[in-house]
């Protein structure tokens, strides 16, 4: 497998079970021929699966765990058992320089505690944070920490902007990212204690000239910047409302085509551009938060995905392994002068 | 004036100037016929403007100050100025109990300052909190704090807790509301030691069975609580990203009925429900967040609240003022059995 990017994943990890596992990996394979996966899981499900799958079949790797980590369990009790679990075991062969990167739809909290201790945080990092790119008007942006962390103090969200600024880079495609903080106001004096130390902080670092300020709320869609850092309560607030707010006015707008007879004429004259918007909006498309900050590349998937959208995770895994972000992001952090 | 409801009107604090908040008084008043306003700002321009509205002009009464506090204006300025100010003297009216509420478009921070000097915490609340009723799939709901105390332990936000169960009763017009705190998860074990206190003292508190636990970001708009509780940091940073995202999903929709001729055709045929939809998401008919936990009725309009949304604010006053829930919180508190 040299020259190759080889993923690991725990395929026991989906709500929806393996078959939505290996139909994602099947449809990304499609379109990364030069990645090879190993699968951790239950082998005679998996590799029943697998017999399906032509492109997945030749060049996949399957291996044996009889145990795996439950959605609601505590990420304590899934720490002990990580050597007989699918996901730890999928961690550990990133661990052990036999994969490049892990991607699970299990359980969060058990993904992060397991590869906090399998994996070890970069040198300069304290705690790692969870990101992820969502739309905005014009584009996209990364947003960080969507939950990692629910406390966090300036040094966290000073990590969190560089780490962001470099995620940023690999994965928008963009040479100097812009890099903002979550507040409650746009002015100097606004917000908390931590917020105004870290914009104090990122003011006199090597990311400057990327760094715009302070952003509320309703700018997340404006596109005013490209990576856009809060706490891990905050940020998990923020994602989880714009998701119910964007799935409510979908929900408006279907009502309003079928509601009436016009409304249903109104569908099928306008049905592309309604196809095109609602592809643009499609979360299936955007699947897959990355665990910035480790030794090895970490990608949750949503635990619900199905097969279009595990498919995304594992894209923005290839592409993550294919910038180098963990490098850059350590070679930053190496010319970056914050007292320590 | 007896038996009357009198409102003080702050009417410099609004981005578009006094004729916005003499236009959308004159609405309220068509509404509300037995509601009189007090204004207090610039005298010759509120007279020349209220000469204009037959409805007013009669049952007002004008209290002239030559400043104002400019929206950007530090709350520590604005409250050494508030004895000459007409947002000052404005509240004032209502500490002296010659108004029955206060209601500004002006600068936040320092209405909250004021108040607070002014007219003081209800007995047994420790901070106020901003108060606000928004949308969700089957009706309305209420959040706070939506920004007013930016870190909260788990007291404060027992106490937002019953502030918004009370208001909630008054607006929504319901016996039991539902009461929640918003959370990164629904679990017991998830979410800020604070928020976990807070939930442990509801659960044994006066309204314990209207405590429905932990709800995330995205349960906002599934109506599973009549009453959001969260930090004022949190709250503000939920409903920001939900006006950017409404905003937008807004924007989607212009330009899918604009993009094409076909999209055109569709808005004709579809006309009449869209603006049913439009109406609905119309943010100005919920314009006036409450700032609740004070010996006093104070209600904030958005800045750039045009003359129908400034009336909404009014009308929101009214209904607290007919209401009676500043008393009603006093008593519920005056029963609630929490270590003080």
């Amino acid at each position: 497998m040299n020259n190759n990017i080889v993923i690991a994943i725990d395929a026991m990890g989906s709500d929806r079970g393996p078959k939505a596992i290996i139909a994602g990996a099947s449809i990304s394979k499609d379109r990364n021929p030069n990645v090879s996966f190993i699968f951790f899981g239950n082998e005679i499900e998996i590799k029943g699966l697998l017999s399906k799958r032509k492109n997945l079949s030749n060049s996949s790797e399957v291996i044996h765990t009889s145990e795996f980590i439950s959605s609601d369990e505590k990420p304590s009790l899934a720490l002990r058992r990580r050597k007989v679990t699918s996901m730890g075991m999928a961690i550990d062969c990133v661990a052990q320089g036999k994969a490049d990167a892990i991607v699970s739809a299990g359980n969060t909290g058990a993904l992060m505690a397991i590869s906090k201790l399998q994996l070890r945080t970069l040198k300069g990092i304290s705690r790692p944070a969870i990101a992820a790119t969502l739309p905005h008007k014009h584009g996209e942006f990364v947003m960080l920490d969507l939950g990692a962390n629910l406390e966090c103090n300036a040094q966290n969200l000073v990590e969190f902007s560089i780490m962001g600024y470099e995620f940023a880079k690999v994965v928008l495609g963009q040479n100097m990212p812009r890099v903002a903080l979550l507040n409650v106001g746009t002015e100097n004096e606004k917000g908390k204690a931590n917020i105004q130390e870290a914009a104090e902080i990122l003011k006199k670092s090597s990311i400057s000239k990327s760094f715009v300020g302070f952003v509320e709320g309703n700018a997340l869609t404006l596109g005013v910047a490209d990576v856009i850092v809060t706490d891990g309560f905050s940020g998990n607030i923020a994602l989880k409302t714009a998701e119910g707010i964007a799935k409510l006015c979908g929900e408006y707008l279907k009502a309003l085509f079928k509601g009436s007879i016009l409304g249903k004429i109104g569908y099928l004259l306008m049905r592309s551009s309604f196809l095109t918007l609602k592809d643009k909006l499609d979360p299936r498309k955007r699947n897959g938060a990355m665990f910035l900050g480790l030794n090895g590349i970490v990608v949750k998937s949503h635990g619900g995905a199905d097969s279009l959208s595990f498919a995304s995770a594992l894209d923005i895994t290839v592409d993550m392994v294919k910038g180098g972000a963990a490098k850059k992001i350590i070679d930053n952090l190496n010319t970056f002068s914050i007292d320590r």
